[in-house]
C-alpha cells in the first residue's frame, strides 16, 4: 500500500475522541495535525486548525458522541474553517452519527434530525461523508453530497469465525423489526438462522418483548444478539431476560455503537448467560467502564483504509474479502 | 365544511389518472382545470395548463404509473409552469410514489432515485408534496420541501370493520421484514396479532420464501396479507400458497398500490383460499382487469380532505379518528 | 394597538429563556404555545411543537446562552419542525446572539463563527431574524434573510433620564475602541462627552488598560460605562479599577446582556464606587445571582412591540421616539 | 495526439445510442465502460454504472431520442450515481437534444422546457454539457454549467467539397426564419447565395410554405436545403414540391438530426430531384430505413475529439480549420 | 377597474427614467414613492427607498439605458433593499433589458450576458420580473424567476391603423433575419407582405444590406421598417438608402428602444422618403432631440395594466385585444 | 521560488487597472493575458478574454476605481466567462474594493452592499477573492467564497524603518473610532503611542474633527496619521488643521487607497507641516497627480506573492515576517 502524499492531506480531530483519530491516522503513517479547541467565558466555542490547509484534502474525524451538541457545533465550525481556508477537499469522518435515529416522523411537528444534521453539515462546508453502521440505509439518501456509509459487519464475522465455536444451536437474534435485515445479514456470513423479536416501547428507557420471539428460538441454546447501538441497555437486557427465560444458555451481545450510558454494562455482564460484549470503539469507553465480558473492536482499520481508498480513488467495497456489503464503491 | 375559494385555487391533472383527479376536485367542489397534452413528432412532450394559475395556489395531481418516465417529465412540466406563471403555492399530489423503493444503495453505484426525484421536483417548482404510503417512512426526509405522507390504513381497517368478520381465527401477515412494522400498526387496529415473512428475491420477478413463517402461522385459519404495493405479485402469489399449505383457509389480500402488471389478478383470484383482494385507486386499474374478487377503495376523499385542510390551515392529523395515524400535522 | 390575529400566530419558546418568551407573548396578548423538549439516552435531543404551525406566522424565542450548543441545535430543530410542517413565515426571536462576538479573523485557520450561525439558521428554515446589540452593527450583513437587529439603548436612556441626576460631572466610558461608537450614540442621547478605554487582552478573562485612559476622564467623577455583554467581567473591573484610581466616585455599569458568569456580580457589587449594574433581561439570571445593585430592564416590550409591527407591517423604527436608532425599517 | 489516461477517465452509454457511444470511446482509444439497465416491473428504471467513478472524470453518452422520457430519466440517474459515487466531473454528453426546440413560450402557460430540462440535468450532477447543433444558439444561455453546442456544419461541409460538384446554378435554401442564419453561415462556406422559406405551421405534422420563395430561387437548378432536424418531414417534402414546382432540377437535403419518424425517408427518396439526404448519425438509424440515397456522417470524431480537447485543456475551436465556427473556446 | 391597496403597494423609481415611473404610478392612481440617491466621493452609489416596503409588494422601475452600468448596480442595490427589509414580493421592471442583445456565444470566451444579469437580479432579490419586446424571445428562458416579456406591438399597430392610410403598395421590412419572425406578426396584423433583409456587420456601427431585398421589395412603394432597438441607427440609415435606391417612396421606421445615440435621428430624419420615426418611451428622450418626424408612444400604460392585472391576479395577455400576442398568462 | 506552470494559469486585467496587473503578471514571470474590452453603442460592455482558460486556475485583476459600476460589471462579465468556458478556479484580484465602506445599515432601507457584491461575485463565478485592507475587518465575513483581505502595512512600517527617523516625538493618529484598532497595530509596529480623533460627519464631503483629540496629543510634534482611504481627503485635511493648531510640527499621511478625488493631493500638499504623503498602487494615481510629497508603494508584490503561494499551497501569512498580521492562512 503506497502511503498517503503527507503533504496534500490533513487530518485533525475535534474533541470527541482524539484517541480514535489518532489510530486513523497512525493507520495512514501521517500525524494527527494539531486542533486548539476552547471554550470561551459566554460559552461560546473556539477552535482553530493548527496546519495549513490550503489546495488539500482535509478529513476531519468526530463522532457525535456525549456531549453531543457542542460535538456537532464543534464539527460545523471545523468543516466551515477548512472550507473558508480553501480545503480542496473537506471530509467529515463521523464513526457514530447519533441522529440517524431521527429518521422519519413518528409524531407530528417533530424534525427529521438526521436529514437537517445532514444538510447543515454541507452549509458548514463538507464536501463527502464517511460514516458507520447508521440506524436505517435510507439515511443515507439524505445527504446531498457523496456519502460512505462504512459497516463493522466483517469486523464481527471475522470475530466470531476465529473464535471457532461450535454454531450447531446458535441463532442470530434480531432485537426489532428494524433491525431484522442487517441481522440476517450478519447471520448469512455465519450461516446461521434468524428470529426477530419485537418491542413495545413504554418510554424513552423501558420496553416489553413481544411473546411471539419464543416461538421463534425454541431448540437454540445460543443467541448472538446483535443491535445497531445500545444506549442505557433498556431493550438488551429485557430482551436477554426473556431469552434465557425460554432456554437460552450462552448470550453473545454485539452492538456497533457501545454507548452504555448509566450503568448499561453492568447490568448486561451481571446475567451469567451473557458471554460477551461485542462493541467497536465509534464510541469511546472510558476504562472504567470496561468490565471483564466487554470487547472492543477497532474501527481505525476500517476508516484508515476508507480513506486511503478515497484518496487514491480506488473502490472501498473491494477491501472487504467476506462477501457483499452495503458500501463498494 | 366551508368551501375553498373556487377563484384562488387551480387543480390539473396530467395524463396518469383524470379519473381520481376528477373525484378530489369533486370532493372540494371545485372544477378540475383543464390540460392540454400532447407528445411532438420527435417525442418530445407538450403540455398547456388551461387556467390562469397568477398569484393562486395550484394543485397537480399525476401519479407515477406506467409509462412512469413520461408522466414524471409531465409533472415536471406542469410544476415548471405553474412556478414561473407565478403561482403562488405549487402542491404536487403524487398519489403513488413510485420511485420510493429506490430508498437505499443496496449495490454500489446506483442511484438512491427517490431522493433524486424529490430533489428534480423541487428544482421543477413544487413547494409541498401530498402522498400516499410510501415504501418507508425515511423516504419523507428525502423532501426538503414540505411533504404529506398519507396513508391509506384507516380505509382498510374501516372495510374489514364494517364486515363484522369473526377474527378469532385471524392473523396479519407481513411479506417480509420491510413490512413488519406496518404490519404491526393495521394488526394494532384490528386487534390481530401478525407473522412476519421473509423472502428470498431470486430476480425481479421470482422469490421463494423462508420456512419461519410456518412456525408463526400455526394454529391460525384466516390471514390478512398486507403490503404496500403488488405489481406482478410473484411474492404474494409465492405467500399465498406457502399460506394454504400451512393450513390457512381464506385469504384477505391488501395492498394501497395495485399496479397488477401482466396477470397478477388472475393468479391471486385464482387461490380458492383468497376471498378478497383489497387495493385502492392511487393507480388505475381499467375493467377488464376487475376480477371479481377484487375491491378498489378510493383515495379521493383522503386526498381531498388533506388538501382542503391544508388550504384552510387545518391539522392534517384531526381527520383520522380510528387512532394515531403517520402523519398528524 | 389592534391584537394579532391569535390563530394565525404561533409563537414557541425554547429552553433556553421560557420567562423571556411568555413575557412577549403576553405583551402581544397571544398564549405562548407548548414545546416539548427531552434529551433521548444517547444526548441527542427532541423536540415537539405542540400547536399547529401550518400556514402560520410562527415565532421562536430562544437565547443563545449556556449551554449555548445545546440551545442552538434546539433552535435548528424548532426552525426545521416549523418549516417541514408548512409554516408560512419563521421567525427566530434571538435575544442574545452569543456568536455575534466571532465576526472576522484575527489569527489564520478560525471560523467567522457569526456568519456560519447565520447560514445554519437559514438552512435551518428561518426566515426572518430579530435580535439585539450584535457585538458589531457589521454582522448584520452576514445574514442572507431579513434581520432586525433591536436595540436597548433607548431602555438604558429613559432609565438615567428618569432618575433625574445632576450629570454635570458625568461621562461615558467606553471599555473599547470597539464599543467607541455605540458608547458615543448613547453619551448623545444624555448629552454626555465620552471617553474610549483600550485593553490589552492576557487571556479570555484577562486585560489590562492603557494608560491613555486617564487624561480623557481628568476632571470627571461620575462615569457611566456601557459594554454590549459582561460575562467573567474582567475587563469591567479592570477599568472600575482605573477609574476609581483616577478620580471617579461613582460609577454605574450598563450592558445590554448580563452574562455575569462565575462571580461577576459579586466583584463588580464589591466596589463602593460602583452605585448600579443596569442590564436587561435578554439573559436569564436567576434570583440567586441578583444582588442588590442590579437592575434589570425587560426587553420584552421591545421584541413584542416589534413582533407586533412586523406582523402589521409597520415600520419598526418609529416606535422609538428619543431619536434615531439602528434599525428603523 | 497522446492518450486520455485511461485509468482516469470513465465512458458510460445509457440506452439510447451505445453504438455512437462506442464509436466516441474507440475514437479516444478507451474501452466503453459497462453500464447495467433494466425496467422493473412497476416500470421504475433501473441502472447501475459498472466501474468505479470516485474521483474520475466521467462522461455519460445519452441522446434524446424516443423514448425521450426513459432516456431523460436514465440520464438523471446515471448523472446522479456519478456523482453521489464522487466522480471528480460529470460530463453529460447529449448528441442530440430534443427539448431544444421548447425555447420559448409562444403560448401562455407552456413550459420553456429547454431551460427546464439543463435545471434538472445541474440537479441531476451534470457538471459539463456537450451537444450538438441546438435549435436556437440561445439555447446555450438556458445552462448554468459549462456548456459546449458543437457543430456538424464542417462535415457537411466537407462533404459536399469533396464531392467537387459544379455549383455555379446553386443555392442554399432554409426552411425558415429560424434557420436563416445557421443556413448562411453553410452557404457562406460554399460560396453560394442564399433563400429563405417561410413556412405557416397548420398542425404539428402540415404545413404550407409562403410564395415568396419563388422570387429569391428564380434561375437556380440545385437547391442544398439545410434543416437542423428532420421529424416527419413534412416542412421538408412541402418545401421539395414547391422547389420542384418552381424549376429545381437537383436537391440535396441536409439536416443534423435525422429522426425520420413515420416513413419521411421514403417520402423524401420518392422525389426524383431528391439526389441525396444527408445526415449525421445524433440519432441512430435502424438498417431496415436506410434508403439508398441515404447517406450517414458520423459525429464520434467530432465529440470524441471534443472529449480529448476538454481532458486535456485544449480549446475546441482550434480543431475545425474550415474557418470560424460557433464554438471556439 | 378596481383601484390597487395603496397601502400594500409601492412603487419606487431609479434614476434611469422618473417620467416613466411617474407615468405608471399615475396610471395606477397611487403615488410614486421617494428614492434617494446619490454617488459618494468614491464613486459607490447610495441608495435609500424612502417609504415602509415590509410585507409589501414593491415594484422598482429601472430602465438600462446609458449610464448602464450604473443602473445596473442602482437596480441591484434597490432590489437588496427591498428583500432585505421584508419585502413580501419584489418586482424589477425594466422596460429597456439592453443586455438582452448579449444572448448567444458568437465567439470564444464571451459571456452571455443576458444569463448573467438575469441570475444578478435573482440575486439581488427579484422575484418576478416585467420587461419590454426581448431582442429574442428565447431571453425570456434565462431567468428563473417569472418573468413577462411584454410587447408594444399592438401600440404600433393602433397607431397605424388609426391614420388610416392606403396600404395597397405596403410592405413591412425586417432589417435582418432575426427581426424575421416578430415583423412579420406585425405585417399580420396589418395585413401585409414582409421583406427581410440581411446586413453584413463591417463593425458594431457599420454594415451593409445585401442585394436579395432588392427583389423582395420589387413593385412596393412605402416601407415599414420594424427593428426592435435603434441606437446609431447605422443599419437603418443605410437600409433606408437601400430601399430608397430601389424605388421607395414612402418610409415609416418603427423601433421599440429607441436609443438614438449621436446623431440618429437627425440622420434618418435627413430622408426626405422618411416620413415617421415611430417609437415608444422604454428610453427617455430628451426634448432637444425630438425632431418633428419622431412619434413617441407611451409605455405606460402597458406596464401600469400588466401591474396591475399581476397584482389583481388577471391574465396579462386578456387585456390585448387585437390578436394573439407573445405573452398572455 | 519556483516558477507557476504557465500554461496552467491565467491572468487577466479589466480595464481600471491594467499596469498594476502587468506589475503582478511580472511579480510572477508569467505573461498578462490579453483582454479585449469595448463599449456597444446602447452602452452594454463588451469584453472577451484572449486566452484558452478550460480547465486553468484564472486570475482576473481588478480594481473597483472610478467609473466603479463600469468596472463591476466589466468584473462579473470577466467571472462568467471563465466560469462558463471552464476555469479549474477562477479568483477575483480586488485591490481596492470599494464597496466595503458599505458595512453596516446606519439609516433604514439602504443597502448592506458590501454583502450584496460580495454575493454577486459569486453568482458571477468567482471561486476565490484576494483584496487589500477593507474599510472593517468583519467585511471579510460577507463573502461565502473563500477569501484573503491582505495588507499593506508592513510595506509602510518597513518604509518608516528604512529612515531611521527619530520618533521620540511621534504618535500616531486614527482618524476616527472605526480605524482605532487598525492604528494601533500600526503603531504597536513602530513601539509609537497612539491617539484616536472623531469627526462629526456634516456632509459627504465635509466633517468636523471632536475636541478630545487636542488632550490626547499633547507633547507630541510628529504625528502619522493613518487611514484606509483618502478620497476627498476632506477628513485628512480638517484633521491636519487640527493638529498643526494643536502644535504638531511635522505630519506624515497614510493611506492604503489613495483615491484623492478633486485636488485632495494639492490641499493637503499645502500644508507645510505635511512632510509625506504615503498610499499604494491599489487605486491608479495619474502622473499629473502626482506631487512631490507623494510616495507609491507598489501591493505589486504582495498580490503577487500571494497568488504564488496560494497556487503552490503555502501559508500565504508566513510571508511577512514582521510580526502578526491579519491573514496568515
Amino acid at each position: 500500500m503506497p502511503a498517503l502524499d503527507a503533504d496534500d492531506v490533513r487530518i485533525f480531530s475535534g474533541r470527541s475522541h482524539p484517541e480514535l483519530a489518532a489510530d486513523i491516522a497512525s493507520y495512514l503513517s501521517i500525524p494527527l495535525d494539531p486542533t486548539y479547541c476552547g471554550t470561551f467565558s459566554n460559552d461560546n466555542l473556539f477552535i482553530q486548525l493548527g496546519a495549513s490547509v490550503r489546495g488539500r484534502a482535509v478529513y476531519i474525524v468526530q463522532s457525535l458522541v456525549p456531549p453531543v451538541s457542542d460535538h456537532l457545533i464543534e464539527l460545523f465550525m471545523m468543516l466551515d474553517i477548512a472550507r473558508s481556508a480553501g480545503a480542496r477537499e473537506v471530509h467529515a469522518i463521523i464513526p457514530y452519527f447519533s441522529y440517524a435515529r431521527s429518521d422519519k416522523k413518528d409524531a407530528p411537528r417533530i424534525s427529521i434530525a438526521a436529514r437537517l444534521i445532514a444538510d447543515l453539515l454541507k452549509t458548514s462546508g463538507a464536501t463527502h461523508v464517511m460514516t458507520m453502521t447508521l440506524h436505517s440505509p435510507q439515511v443515507h439518501g439524505f445527504f446531498s453530497i457523496p456519502t460512505d456509509p462504512l459497516t463493522a459487519r466483517p469486523l464481527f464475522v471475522r470475530h466470531f469465525q476465529q473464535m471457532n465455536l461450535d454454531l450447531s444451536k446458535s441463532i442470530v437474534v434480531a432485537p426489532d423489526f428494524g433491525r431484522a435485515r442487517s441481522a440476517s445479514m450478519f447471520a448469512e456470513r455465519l450461516n446461521l438462522p434468524v428470529a426477530i423479536a419485537e418491542k413495545t416501547r413504554l418510554s424513552d428507557t423501558r420496553v416489553s418483548i413481544d411473546a411471539s420471539i419464543n416461538r421463534q428460538i425454541k431448540g437454540f441454546r445460543h443467541a448472538l444478539v446483535i443491535d445497531d447501538e445500545i444506549a442505557t441497555g433498556g431493550t438488551m437486557i429485557e430482551l436477554c431476560r426473556v431469552l434465557v427465560k425460554n432456554g437460552m444458555e450462552t448470550i453473545d451481545v454485539i452492538c456497533t455503537h457501545g454507548l452504555f450510558s448509566g450503568n448499561a454494562l453492568e447490568k448486561l455482564s451481571a446475567f451469567p448467560e451473557v458471554r460477551m460484549i461485542v462493541t467497536t470503539n465509534t464510541v469511546p469507553i472510558p476504562p472504567e467502564k470496561r468490565v471483564p465480558k466487554l470487547t472492543v473492536l477497532s474501527v481505525a482499520p476500517v476508516f484508515g483504509e476508507a480513506i486511503w481508498r478515497n484518496y487514491r480513488r480506488r473502490s472501498i467495497g473491494d477491501l472487504f474479502t467476506f462477501g457483499r456489503d452495503e458500501e463498494e464503491e
